[in-house]
């Protein structure tokens, strides 16, 4: 695609599995779940149950750990048929403590992009799901301080981004969102007005998959974040 | 005291017990899980247990519903001795998800102060808790219109407010707080500059307890929110 970035004045990365790995960890904790439950149900079918389960509780308990700890303790009850020990919820209730103190990774390149973007732009974070746990990876990444704004919202659709737009007085066509998700960080965004670049990650929640084809020549898709210096 | 507000352009107000009930259902939810548990301990047993694993938990799960159903799970597990039935978790998870479809009760007075002031002020809601959660009960509320900003904060110290009024380019003088909380909506207000209004609710969680007295020369403290028009 003809990418032209020149009116681009602010600059937003996506938090989770575009500057640091997140999807990861949910799923190595699905993976030790699904090994506490195997006498009762095969792996598929806890994978699929706790995951229509996340999904019955979406709009309850929005997105971040705690709420996923909330499904698995629910799945498990309903998957053992009432019959999970209290050690093995104690366990669950483990593999969640364990995600929220897992130390912050960062991607390969992060820090080099931020480090060269943030004199010449306004470069900030906007990321959904829980906010004291954003913040918390935040300041374990030692990033902060290449962010002029901190956003974390509920929700990453078109009408979550023109009130963060209307309310930080920033004109669509001066900004850009860089993240891994088409569906969250992409689409919304281009249909706003404003420019997107995705950066895939490995592995992409179920949740977050987008159906069908998406013309490339709205958004630009890159490999890798350092790929972004090329542009910016 | 003698109050001076003839400088404030930004009034913001606490949501939880200063714009509508909630104190009360964490009440009512920590009666039902004592009543659910009285096999094992005595009820004021029961309610040290529960509050010292919510401050244990504090750090990691932050403010908010979610956090204190997975300390109640944690909690009916070692009061029992692992010896708790999964019905009993189940109807512990259940108080939760009540909690969370509460319908949203305004405070006496709360709609016609706002009427009055929004026209004249900036007017804001500042909170802390669960972002979901809030924007929720804000949009349940119906008062939603009346407000030009909502922020919700992980914290409500000192350094959570500066950074706030610094990120919204409000100097301290022309901001006014208002808010049940001496804790949180009070103390650290007056500490950067800014005004305080308290106004106390008849349940106050332990945990926003302020030991000693407090000299009332520094902030105005009055009985019911529609009190506030006879100042501004």
């Amino acid at each position: 695609m003809e990418v032209d970035f020149s009116k681009i004045e602010y600059i937003a990365f996506d938090a989770d599995d575009t500057l640091w790995v997140n999807e990861t960890y949910f799923r190595e904790a699905e993976e030790a779940f699904a090994s506490l439950l195997e006498g009762y149900e095969t792996k598929n079918k806890i994978d699929q149950e706790l995951f229509k389960k996340e999904m019955d509780n979406l709009a309850l308990y929005g997105y971040g750990v705690k709420g996923f700890m909330l499904s698995m303790i629910e799945s498990a009850m309903e998957i053992s048929n009432g019959r999970v020990s209290l050690e093995v919820l104690d366990k669950i209730i483990g593999i969640g403590k364990k995600m929220i103190n897992h130390p912050v990774e960062l991607l390969d390149g992060v820090e080099e992009v931020l480090k060269t973007l943030s004199p010449k732009y306004h470069v900030m974070v906007v990321t959904k799901g829980d906010l004291l746990d954003q913040e918390r990876k935040l300041e374990k990444s030692g990033l902060a301080q290449y962010f002029h704004h901190v956003e974390v919202l509920s929700e990453k659709k078109e009408t979550n981004y023109s009130n963060l737009l209307e309310h930080l007085r920033i004109p669509a066509e001066k900004f850009l969102m860089i993240g891994n998700s088409l569906k969250s960080d992409v689409l919304p965004i281009v249909n706003i007005g404003a420019q997107a670049i995705h950066i895939p990650f490995h592995t992409t929640w179920q949740h977050e998959m987008v159906q069908g084809d998406h013309a490339s020549d709205t958004y630009l898709s890159l490999d890798s974040i350092r790929g972004v210096l090329k542009y910016l």
